[in-house]
């Protein structure tokens, strides 16, 4: 028997459509699953010449060529340490193991060290797309140890989505390097939505726009510099027929939104390695603001509303949501990469910012035109500190900025809840700020824990009596 | 010799005030410092009859009535667990080590439960007030064993910070919820020094107002409902001369603030635990985002500044901004003491946060006579889901709520960087949302993951086939 590429162990939907998507290319893969059952019923509902089960992992593991690649397409956690556990027995010197889940980026960190004292290379990949894009082409972003990586190459490269002719697949950096940046997308893909949902408030409630209005709305901003899967789907989304009664669906789902993890992860390193990505955060956030469905309707009874006065002009409304979307998510990217950019000073990795929205342009969530901007961003000489003096999205903040803040100051007028837009303007004016108002917390420290100070005129560190402050507390 | 009530390890700024305050109050106190230098200054320096000095752990722990209490005020971190080792051979069942410094909770947790095992009690004590509290009367936190707690209690309390005659001293709860509550405590300081810090920015830069005004405009503010430590001596600040130049200090000292690891801690475990306090984390990455002087000052050449317009009526600017300061307050509170509640039921603390705010009325940085409304507020049945549906509360918001939105636009469309106060509104209008965008967000998980929705018109989970949104992309 010819020996196998490569082994997928779960399969799940992930997994199986990961398994299938080699099989389709011409890899030959061996597939297992924990309870046989899945197996089983994979092989009856997709047979493929290239795809072999197997119910034994010690079978599995004889049948594959040198090196050996297994790939895990299982949950996170725990039970990616038992598989690997169960494995590293079955494999030698130089095999490696390929972690294909949302891997916590220090466990995969932990991982690949652990297997490089028994010569075994452990490889975190984020994988993005979901079903669809595992199936048909995922974005891929590898992790781990490089020469490793080059003997997986061309599977990983055939399978993944492809964007003007290039794979959306490329080497991200060693050990966890590959999960975080996974990580950090989904969190810029919690910001894209929560700014696409709360363009949707606006429309709604002071454009005083229709679903159909909404479709067309974003069918014409999916033609422009805002073109992405996300606008794309939401423009469909409103004109879709509720199946169980009448009207559009969207009017009748419940306003409480899901998250898994990895955006609230995302959030916690920010804020561990000093990095303010408050876009994300609040994108994390307002999904769990959301679910407090019986204590928001008790405060909305309670608390006043502010009158909403609809807007006078609907055309210019939607183009200053719009402008304000757009620089909004400007800004979002900005902080997801500023948050690469420092874990890759801190953990020595290395990124390349401009290769990995290169993999982002197809396959996944987030995949926009946008990021061949923020491609050509990178690619400048030197590297901007932050997307936001790049020089194209300067342009773009400085024509559209005057609308990010119309936009909060209507919500905010009007009582809607747009904290990503609100958090996307605070930035920029921190990120500008001639004055932040830091002096006076620092005069508050030293005040009350003799914290020191700077000063502007003269260099060292100085400590002041505060005669009146203290004055004023007798 | 008489045996001493209680000895202190750790004789720095913090750990000698707090030998002195309880000397002061008739306690028997032995010091010791790892370097026996410190220990010799600080007999030098601050001779006291109840004070005496060790220099060998061995003999402090046999010269200390039982049950022993041994007081820790070092650093936190791995000094701890040192002294501990060191300790633990010294000590005998039913002795207790506290630990006064500003642990993590989760390590306080730890080392309670390593302790336990060998009969040996660990309290956790929160400790706020900086120098001047330690010495003459700081607010004080404790957490750990109940019963052990009692006998400790009598010293804690006498020299503890009063209120209204009451000792600002109470027993939190067990294990680490004494420095849980002290992180939550310093969380809520940097959002009130944030929002102060946000308050001065908009009535410098949009009421003109000169440092005099401001001396005075605060005062003022500090003889109404937000009378306060903080409030008092911001208003002195702005009084205060500079020694090495011509004007005021609050002039020459850099714009860029410095902070401890607290703050963050707060944000972290709030996002851990799922609890949105945006204004504390806000008030954190504020600070940070002040520190980059270099990129703010290329930013601020580049990214046009909107043009400020100058208040028309100065008096009314500035009774709005007092408003929504105070609204901010009431939010960021609300905030914090959220958190608190929701770490109760998951720690099973069992946390009395009326009590809690009333120990937080004297000896901290947050002292203010908002805090009595804060306990009045938690003592009514049933207990508040959130501050903001306190009647008190409620009925400033609703009064105040159009000044917090004027002062956000205001700043907004002005430039200012007001992320406290842009996160306070946002999270007012998340708490009452009618309508949050979240069926567009769950609309969008259902048809990029199939991640399903659910209905308002009836129970059960669903998926739907997006045909518009996928045509969008074909």
């Amino acid at each position: 028997m010819t020996k196998l590429d490569i082994g997928i162990v779960g399969l799940s939907v992930m997994g199986r459509s990961l398994a299938l998507n080699m099989a389709d290319h011409g890899f030959k893969v061996g597939g297992y699953n924990r309870s046989a059952a899945v197996t089983q019923q994979v092989m009856r509902d997709h047979p493929h010449e290239n795809l072999t089960p197997f119910y034994d992992l010690n079978r599995l593991t004889d049948a594959l060529s040198r090196p050996r690649k297994v790939m895990l397409m299982i949950q996170a956690g725990k039970p990616v340490d038992a598989v690997i556990e169960q494995l590293v027995p079955l494999l030698e010197e130089g095999d490696m193991i390929l972690d294909g889940g949302n891997s916590f980026f220090e466990d995969t960190r932990r991982r690949a060290a652990l297997l490089a004292e028994k010569g075994i290379h452990y490889l975190g990949v984020g994988i993005s797309g979901g079903e669809e894009g595992a199936r048909f082409g995922p974005s891929i972003m590898p992790g781990g140890n490089a020469g490793a990586y080059e003997s997986v190459r061309p599977i990983l490269e055939a399978i993944a989505a492809r964007a003007m002719d290039e794979p959306c697949c490329s080497y991200i950096g060693p050990d966890g390097a590959g999960h975080y940046v996974k990580m950090v997308h989904n969190g810029i893909e919690y910001a894209d939505m929560q700014l696409i949902a709360e363009s949707y408030l606006l429309l709604k409630y002071v454009g005083g726009f229709t679903n159909q209005d909404l479709a067309h709305i974003f069918k014409s901003w999916n033609d422009g510099e805002l073109h992405s899967y996300l606008i794309g789907i939401t423009a469909g989304i409103f004109r879709e027929a509720d199946d169980l009664a009448d009207g559009e669906l969207i009017d009748r789902i419940k306003d409480s939104a899901k998250q898994k993890g990895t955006g609230r992860w995302a959030s916690i390193e920010a804020l561990k390695q000093g990095v303010d990505i408050s876009m994300i955060t609040s994108a994390c956030t307002a999904r769990i603001m959301s679910n407090h469905l019986d204590e928001r309707e008790k405060a909305w009874e309670l608390i006043h509303s502010p009158a909403v006065s609809l807007s006078p002009d609907k055309e210019a409304f939607a183009a200053m949501v719009r402008e304000a979307l757009y620089t909004g998510k400007i800004i979002a990217y900005a902080q997801g990469f500023s948050l690469m950019q420092d874990a890759s000073r801190l953990y020595g990795w290395n990124l390349d910012l401009g290769k990995i929205a290169s993999i982002f342009r197809a396959g996944c969530i987030i995949q926009a035109v946008f990021l061949n901007d923020i491609t050509h961003a990178f690619e400048a000489e030197p590297k901007p500190e932050s997307l936001i003096f790049d020089r194209f999205f300067l342009s773009r903040i400085n024509e559209h900025q005057d609308s990010l803040r119309q936009a909060v100051s209507t919500g905010v007028m009007n009582g809607l809840p747009i904290p990503a837009l609100c958090n996307a303007v605070s930035y920029l004016d921190e990120f500008r700020a001639k004055a932040a108002g830091a002096n006076l917390i620092q005069a508050q420290r030293d005040c009350f824990g003799a914290h020191t100070y700077e000063r502007t005129d003269r260099e060292g560190v100085f400590h002041h009596e505060w005669r009146w402050a203290n004055d004023n507390q007798h």
